[in-house]
C-alpha cells in the first residue's frame, strides 16, 4: 500500500516542490491503513483486479489523510502530533496544510476517474466516494462533532455524529472494494453496509477507549485529548466497561452480517476483529 | 444558474444545518458566474443537453467557490469582504469555512458522478475537473502564489502560476461544457484548449488591472490588496498600458482560435469579450 500510495502521489520534484513534499508527508509511512485493508477485504470477496482494489484503496486513504490534515489545523482540533510526527501545518505552516488537504482530495477523485475499470463501476465509485466525504457524510460529522464540544449528547446523537464523521468512510471503502470486483445485487450491498455500520461503530467506540487508556507514546497521537476538550465519547456516557461490551456485541454483528458470503469473507471477519481487538 | 445552485446544494432544513447553511450563504447570491457561463457556451457549440450542461456548469461554480472561501481564510490572503459581503470564516467561522470548502469540493465531483449522462463522458469530466482542481492544477498554482509573495517574478513564471491557479479551472470549464455535448475529437480539444488558454491568461491580467484601477465598492471585494500585500501582477511587471494591450491581444487570440467552429462558438467569442472588458 505504501508502494502505490507514493506512486499515485505527484514527484516531490514536480512543482510546486513543497505542496508536493506535503503532500507524501501527509500520506506516507504512517497510519493503521484500516481503509485500504478494507477495499482490499471487500474486492477479495468478489475476486477483484488488484489493480483496481489497490487504485480504490489509494483513493479512501487520500480522503483519510486529507481529513486529518484539515481537522488536527489550529481552527479545528489544533494537534500538534499525528502517527509520532508533527502534525503538516507544524511542520509547514497552515496555509500550506490547507492546500495539501484541498489537492489530496481532488488527487483522490483523480485515481478513481483514471483507474481501468469499466465506466459504470468507476462512476459507481466516484458517487460513492463523493457521498461519504462531503456533507451528509464525513464533512458533516465533523460539523457536528465542532458543534458538539462542551454540549451533552444523547447515545442516539454521538452514533449519528460517528456514522458520519467515521462510518462514511469506512462504508464507502467496502463499498468501493466490492464494486471493484462486480456490480453489486442489492442484498449484497445491504449485506456490506450492515457489516460495514458495526465496523464504523465499533472502530469509533474502540477509538474513545483507547483515548482513555492509552498513553500517546502507544497511539502516536495525543492521549486523553477528548476528556481534556470536553468531547463526548462512549466512555463519557456509558462508561469504561458498557464500552467494552459494546464493541464486543458490534464485532459479533459484524460477523453475523457476513454469514450469507461465507468463506470468501474471511478478511472481513479478520477486519472485524482487528478493529476491536487493535491497541493503537 | 442560481436556481440550478440552489437545487443542487442539500437545503438548511436538513442537518447539520448551520454547515449548509454557510454552504449556500459561499455559494448563492454572488459572483459573475463566468465558468458556468463558458459550460454553457462550450455546450452550445455541441448541442448539449441542458441539464447535463447545468450540472456541469455547478460543479465547476462549486470548486470555485470552495477555493475563494479557503483562499479568503486568515491563513492564505485574510480577507473580509467577497462579493460585497463578509467572508464565510467571518460571517461564521473559520473551523466552518474550512469544513464548507472541504464539502463543496466533495460535492461538486457528487454531483458530475449523478448527472444523467453516458458514463464514458461522465468519466472524462470528472477525471478533467479533479485534474484542474488539484496540485497540478488549481491548488498548485495557489501554493506557487503564496511562495511568490514579496518575490520578483519573472513574466514566464508569473504566467505559470496563474495558468494553473485560474486557467485551469477555466479550461475545466470550457471542456466540460464541450463534454455534455459529446466525446471531442482531438482538433476540437485542441482548438478549445487554445481558447481556454487565452482567456484564462486574459481573465488574470484584468483581474491585476482592475485590482490597480477599480475601487472596492464596485469589486465587492478589496481593491489594491496585490499591492499592499506585495504579490507580483502584470501591471507590477509590465505597466498599466502594457497590461491593456495584452488582454486585447489575448482576446483576439481567443477568437481566432474558435475560428474552425463558425458560427456555433458566438458565444464563446461572446465571453472572450466579457472576460476582457468587464469592469468587476
Amino acid at each position: 500500500m505504501e508502494t502505490v500510495l507514493h506512486s499515485l502521489l505527484p514527484e516531490t520534484t514536480d512543482a510546486p516542490q513543497r505542496l508536493h513534499a506535503a503532500m507524501q508527508y501527509a500520506v506516507l509511512d504512517g497510519g493503521k491503513r484500516v481503509r485500504p485493508l478494507l477495499v482490499f477485504a471487500a474486492g477479495e470477496l468478489f475476486e477483484a483486479d488488484t489493480v483496481n482494489m489497490a487504485r480504490a484503496a489509494a483513493a479512501v486513504e487520500l480522503i483519510h489523510a486529507y481529513s486529518l490534515v484539515h481537522d488536527d489545523m489550529p481552527c479545528m482540533d489544533d494537534d500538534a502530533l499525528r502517527r509520532g510526527k508533527p502534525t503538516v501545518h507544524k511542520q509547514f505552516d497552515e496555509a500550506t496544510a490547507l492546500l495539501v488537504g484541498d489537492a489530496l482530495q481532488a488527487q483522490a477523485f483523480e485515481i478513481l476517474a483514471n483507474s481501468p475499470l469499466e465506466a459504470s463501476r468507476k462512476v459507481a465509485m466516484l458517487s460513492t466516494l463523493a457521498q461519504a466525504a462531503g456533507s451528509r457524510g464525513m464533512c458533516g460529522g465533523q460539523a457536528i462533532d465542532l458543534a458538539a464540544v462542551g454540549e451533552t449528547l444523547t447515545l442516539a446523537e454521538l452514533e449519528q455524529m460517528h456514522k458520519l464523521k467515521t462510518g462514511a468512510l469506512l462504508q464507502a471503502a467496502v463499498m468501493l472494494g466490492a464494486l471493484a470486483g462486480k456490480t453489486l445485487l442489492a442484498a449484497e450491498a445491504a449485506a456490506l453496509h450492515a457489516y460495514a455500520d458495526a465496523i464504523g461503530l465499533a472502530f469509533q467506540v474502540v477509538d474513545d477507549i483507547l483515548d482513555a487508556t492509552a498513553d500517546s507514546a502507544t497511539l502516536g497521537k495525543t492521549a486523553g485529548k477528548d476528556a481534556a476538550d470536553n468531547k463526548p465519547t462512549y466512555v463519557s456516557l456509558l462508561g469504561l466497561d458498557a464500552s467494552l461490551v459494546l464493541a464486543e456485541k458490534l464485532r459479533l454483528d459484524a460477523h453475523g452480517a457476513l454469514l450469507p458470503f461465507g468463506d470468501g469473507a474471511e478478511r472481513l471477519r479478520e477486519l472485524a476483529d482487528l478493529i476491536v481487538q487493535r491497541k493503537t
